[in-house]
């Protein structure tokens, strides 16, 4: 494959031996110097490190060394050799260079002092050329990879679940509505409501809040799936923890019970924080030293201790005799806040705790009845800083109990024959779990806001570029 | 990591040894025999095959027996014996039965004898549970597997492009309109316009047709992306290469000429289908056995022939004078149609060919011109059956070259202002291209209809399950 006619800047630093000729293309970080020298910093995504380049002034054209300021673009051809300043192993001494785009000075927004997160945000079409979100784009990299090797490792199949759907039962969440009809001239039938058989589906149509209920269908019949796609949230909530646009990853198991699922959780959740640890280290480095001095021990936090396993009943009644302050009510049957998940954790257990066992009643209708007709077998992965990191649950695999639950909630049956028909034909226990990859991205990369761990982040009255 | 107290029927058709006790759990196929012995043939979803169960019907209550019929999922415990005639190395004596689930033979709509495809659509989300669409889901997964570990094996980064765009630049087709408001009653500005100020995004927002433009902003900050996503079309296309909702892939690397854009495609195309040859063997021989005669040989055309690169004016002059019969006029000027490119590929070359420099007015704005001032550095790869394969480019890097054929074709700047930015910052050669992943599924199962490569289909007037 063509690495485009250059060295990659991580083989440089890492690999290539002192003495060789190189060339490296990417983008001026900063220039400093004197007027016989000029110091180069030269970054192109592959690492967060920089390569020296070292100029020699007098042997370049002053209007060529006049180009070259942050965020130019160029080509340099050199010899790399052993560096006596740089901080890193070698640099370039630069024998020819090229500038493929300049950047003025005066109008190019990402000058070399440190921006605040909001502006970065503002132009977010620039941010992935910044230290700081090279690093976080990277760990997203590293972390969607290790998603896939870890399902694919072990017998799991990637299922494609629709994005467009004309079912809307989970009640997860607001939908958005999908349509080509034209907004400024709706059409409508006789009785004066909009007329969906000129919609592109025949039907109103929304954006999913799951893949779940699909993916149910397809470990009925591969035996383990696990989803990785967008969904979507109308939700107006302007907060540092929402997304209307964010990535989830459910895996599905069949012959699957709650035990199976809270081990494939506490291992997927090891591997992947692992994987951090050993293959984003320089960019975790970057990001403790900079945003979160506690974040590689929480980190290995997770990856040295056994999860706690815990009935919520039991969680309340610590919750309630702790003596704690807490800004929300605790009591049985009432959900448990971040405030209450991170108090488990830091404080009490001062370990990942895995929550079970829920009130029915503040958990969807799909999950599995316990004999006490008052709790479903629910689980809720809780870490420190964050709380919740995954939601999950054993399914209800009986036909009529889960019939009879429909019709409590009021679920039109019309909208999910196709999902209870699965109990009806060949029906089996199984189990899964939904983890939202910005959530865990939080975790892993120790940002504060969920916008500063995807691209393009959308929320209200936000879809810029 | 839980097996679900069972073993996978791969691994007991595979590797276990004959003479273990073994549990198998999955769905009858179908149960045969007389009145003292009986055979199912059970599948779990985790190879093609079956494995038989043999069953001693005298040790067995008569009542159960009758509820293992097609469909029915079952748990089994027993000894793995050595094969006398199921066609396997092995199968199960039975000790124990369990059934999870009966599926009334009555109702349940997949008896064991052949189905049509267009009953299959209609019941898709029971299809998974047949061995085409065991066979197709595998070798999805085992694709999409292979893209991602293509990709970072290279050093590519997976970059999230967004779904919901406020830009509809690209103009690649009709799209697919987003919203919160209320279709029985939209708001109405003074003049009587939508207003969308009451809108979740505060204007008018699609589903993406492309990551490309967002992805030429991280391939110039991380040099080589890639993207992998769900994309919409909103054409009312009812024909067997037309999906509403469909995945596709599409690279992006700075500092790459059109020459190593297809040097990264040609090498990309073959290690997809090689790894396909190597890992979804038994799926492949299924399908050519049952569907595509020359399936596994048209396969194995693509991994060792090299593409011929040829330059559309040439490709023109080649069918000009070919005498061929075709339906479509051949002009210099005029888009190839399918025919025309497998022309070029099976009759003519017989090689994939990689097609370039093609007419500027037949391909999008953001390709690079040619100094020619006629053709833009286009390449679309041609593969045998289907035609095109990949669209892709060297991109226009000069800001005013670029603001220019924006101007020309009337697109609005005030859509992509961010996209033009890129090039008056640190602007780079770059290139990229585009991959349906439906479409290569469609090559490498020799499926005839895109709808029966993806798990649930998105067409006109269907968006069900």
């Amino acid at each position: 494959m063509s690495q485009g006619g250059r060295t990659k800047i991580a083989e440089l630093l890492q690999s290539t031996p002192a003495g060789s000729e190189v060339t490296a293309k990417g983008w001026v970080r900063t220039k400093r110097g004197n007027k016989n020298v000029a110091f180069i910093a030269l970054n192109d995504g592959s690492i967060i490190h920089n390569i020296q380049i070292v100029v020699d002034v007098n042997k370049f054209d002053d209007e060529l060394l006049k180009r070259i300021t942050t965020g130019a673009c160029i080509r340099v051809t050199g010899t790399l050799v052993e560096s006596q300043g740089s901080g890193q192993r070698v640099e370039i001494q630069a024998g020819d260079i090229e500038v493929y785009g300049s950047a003025d000075p005066d109008t190019y927004p990402l000058q070399k002092k440190g921006h605040s997160m909001e502006f970065l945000r503002e132009i977010a079409y620039l941010r992935p050329r910044t230290n700081t979100f090279g690093a976080v784009l990277r760990i997203r990299h590293a972390m969607a990879y290790a998603i896939h090797k870890y399902f694919n490792d072990r017998g799991f199949y990637y299922l494609h679940t629709p994005l467009i759907t004309g079912s809307d039962a989970e009640g997860a969440g607001a939908m958005f509505q999908v349509t080509t009809l034209d907004l400024n001239n709706v059409p409508k039938d006789s009785e004066g409501h909009v007329d969906y058989s000129e919609d592109f589906f025949g039907k109103p149509c929304n954006l999913t809040v799951s893949g779940q209920l699909e993916g149910e269908l397809g470990a009925l019949a591969l035996s383990q799936i696990y989803t990785f796609g967008p969904t979507f949230r109308a939700e107006n909530s302007n907060t540092p923890r929402h997304l209307a646009e964010f990535w989830m990853i459910e895996p599905e198991v069949a012959f699957y019970e709650l035990e199976d699922n809270m081990e494939l959780a506490e291992d997927f959740l090891k591997y992947l924080i692992r994987y951090a640890l050993d293959n984003c280290k320089d960019d975790l480095e970057f990001l403790t030293k900079m945003f979160d001095a506690e974040l590689i021990d929480r980190l290995k936090f997770v990856v040295e201790n056994d999860f706690v396993r815990l009935d919520y009943t039991e969680g309340i009644k610590i919750l309630m005799e702790s003596g704690a302050k807490f800004e929300y009510p605790v009591s049985w049957g009432l959900d448990l806040q971040s405030e209450h998940e991170r108090y488990l954790v830091e404080k009490h257990f001062k370990k990942p705790v895995i929550l079970i066992n829920y009130p029915k009643e503040i958990k969807a209708f799909y999950m599995k009845q316990n004999a006490d007709g008052k709790t479903v077998r629910a689980m809720d992965v809780l870490f420190p800083k964050i709380g919740e990191i995954i939601g999950g649950s054993q399914r209800e695999e009986d036909y009529n109990k889960l019939r009879t639950r429909v019709a409590e909630l009021g679920i039109p049956e019309k909208d999910i024959w196709w999902y209870l028909d699965t109990r009806r034909w060949g029906s089996a226990p199984h189990s899964g779990f939904g983890l939202g990859f910005e959530r865990l991205l939080l975790f892993v990369t120790g940002m504060g806001n969920i916008r500063d761990v995807i691209p393009f982040p959308r929320t209200p009255k936000n879809a810029d570029f």
